[in-house]
């Protein structure tokens, strides 16, 4: 096992009716500003909720924070908070909204540019709002974790930063807000876990059993449970299975102490970045095209994913990685997932541009090893075509 | 799954080396007073690493403090800090010194007899000293949570509290320091974290996929590393594996949004109380036979268990039930932790008494349904004998 320092201070409030735990999270006298994304919080009775919650709160909205939310929205935020000298942050919906709202909180502070917050992933942070969320749709783990993800629309950039100070100070998981999502984003949300997890336990072994059987109870949660929430939208168990196995998948917890490849998610920023796609689809698309790419520097591990994660017992050591690769590529498939750059419309005529851009940003040695070059990533898009 | 508010604020810094990391956790300023216990972390060399890390900080110390402190004891140390007038408390130590600083912090800001502190199981509480740690015998968990058990010579009782107040703010674990343990200790802390995951696990199913996986996994570990403790104490992994174990087993995690049991701690610590027994003794012999006296409420997670942790897949479901509750006897057996109270020179003449104890400590409706009466529990002990 390796040395960690692990840190998971966000108070999780988990259940139905959780919601009106607001009132006693949020300080009295704040001054809060909810951000949220297209309004579907709305139209579900989400917000009236929360609205229901903060009766007694001071407090106004700012939305329109889009998937992958972007530079140029956020910032209207930030100056929003500046005019108005708001002092608590309530994100209400998903991970894009969540991490949208954990760059407003370091930005409105920031003294500088504050693109530079991605540049520099976070490091020159001291500072940000306080901020707490009520999610909406399990996936990116954001809620309880320190890290975001951010665009920029002018430039095409799909960037990331971390800092302590973004870190919420409480998470609402309310499963039944869960039953309206649509399926698209109930796959995806499932497909993002289920590769979080897998970029911190696929890698080479470091005898931590503990994190690898965490791992593994996750990965088997959300097979078993991710294509009945497609079925039974309403099944409670069911969503809070898959909302707790996405906040687990990426609070710190699984990935303390052991190897972290993250390869997969580089490759996916560019195509999001490029193309559009959702983060979860080009998750989807490069997995099984990486995995069969680094079979042999991952051989141990995939062994164990096969026997302890999909049953794989018989055959030969190549029988059973190929079959858990396949056994993985055919449960997103299931999941309405397309695995293939070609399910998207897209024939590989852009991997120079894709490549060009991973230059740019320096990821030129990825995955846990730092062996997956620009060749080998530019291998790994043209086997997913 | 049942509702859960979860919070796990105490900072985990694992691994070789992170008792130098003391410099950094504890506030430049503070005037610290170390607890500790019968002076084995002095003789083994913990405390030098101590001293070494806090070179630039002002610190005394408070040794003394027994396993299963005691109120006596650790009121000393309560009159010591009141007349320094220190901020801040360090325990290096194992569960019990953890345990006994718990008390100690909050009861020097308590403005009443700090026996109250047990009686109200920490309800009046309102502050604390801020505390940290360094852990050097995996086993209660009491690192990373706001419990703690305390004794009263004078009166043979011993209770717990919680309050979010004691929460530690952050806890040292390195394996290394657990190598010199004796076996004793070392086999008794693998049957604590045993048993504290099989009192949040081995009750009615709620369908927590998670919860369930995250103690099988933890039971699995501690099945396959406590007998390499014994045999290999300077193996590096197995200490780690069953180090992070003891620490998740009851840090709250596996515990959230399931039923919990604890009736065999209850019944343990009266046997602590009377006869001096050590805590996991006391839960290696009350488990065995509380699962056979509960065989049918838990039927359902027994079978589970067996299942999963025994891997016991053939014979009726009967045979299978039996056949975990042996493997879980024979466990413990293996570790050198005898199971029966004949094993410690006890014949049961103080059943009796015992129960009158549990009686006055109104423990009469234990365990997960609340329907273990004293005639049951004295029937548990009786089968224990």
């Amino acid at each position: 096992m390796q040395n960690f320092t692990l840190h998971t201070p966000t108070k999780v409030l988990f259940g139905k009716g959780q919601i009106a735990e607001l009132a006693n999270q949020i300080p009295a006298g704040a001054r809060v500003l909810i951000t949220y994304g297209g309004g579907s919080v709305k139209s579900t009775g989400v917000m009236d909720q929360v609205y229901q919650a903060l009766k007694n709160h001071q407090f106004e909205e700012f939305g329109g924070i889009e998937p992958n939310p972007t530079y140029e929205t956020l910032m209207k935020a930030v100056e929003l908070i500046r005019a108005g000298d708001f002092n608590f942050l309530l994100a209400v919906g998903g991970g894009s909204v969540l991490d949208g709202t954990k760059f407003i909180a370091a930005a409105v502070a920031y003294p500088e540019d504050p693109w530079q917050i991605l540049e520099t992933t976070g490091s020159n942070i001291t500072e940000a709002i306080p901020m707490g969320s009520v999610l909406t749709l399990p996936a990116t783990g954001s809620e309880a974790n320190n890290g975001a993800v951010v665009s920029r629309r002018s430039t095409g950039d799909k960037r990331h930063f971390f800092s302590p100070h973004v870190q919420p100070l409480f998470a609402i998981l309310d499963p039944v807000v869960t039953y309206t999502l649509p399926k698209r984003q109930v796959a995806n949300g499932v497909v993002d876990a289920f590769v979080h997890t897998i970029e911190q336990y696929l890698t080479y072994p470091v005898n931590a059993k503990v994190q690898d059987r965490f791992a593994e109870g996750l990965l088997l949660t959300l097979i078993e449970e991710g294509p009945k929430a497609l079925e039974n939208p309403k099944d409670y168990d069911v969503r809070a299975n898959i909302m707790w196995s996405a906040t687990m998948a990426l609070n710190g917890l699984i990935g303390a102490g052991v190897p972290q490849d993250w390869a997969t998610h580089m490759l996916g920023h560019e195509l999001t970045a490029l193309h559009g796609l959702d983060h979860a689809q080009t998750l989807a698309v490069v997995l099984p095209s990486l995995l069969e790419a680094k079979k042999e520097q991952k051989r141990a591990k995939l062994l164990q994913y096969a026997e302890r994660v999909w049953n794989l017992h018989e055959g030969t050591e190549e029988q059973r990685i190929d079959g858990a690769i396949a056994a993985t590529r055919n449960f997103f498939e299931t999941m309405g997932v397309p695995t293939r750059l070609s399910g998207y419309g897209l024939d590989g005529s852009t991997i120079p541009s894709l490549i060009k851009k991973l230059d740019e940003h320096g990821y030129r040695s990825l995955g846990e090893h730092g062996d997956i070059t620009l060749a080998d990533s530019q291998r790994i898009y043209e086997a997913a075509i």
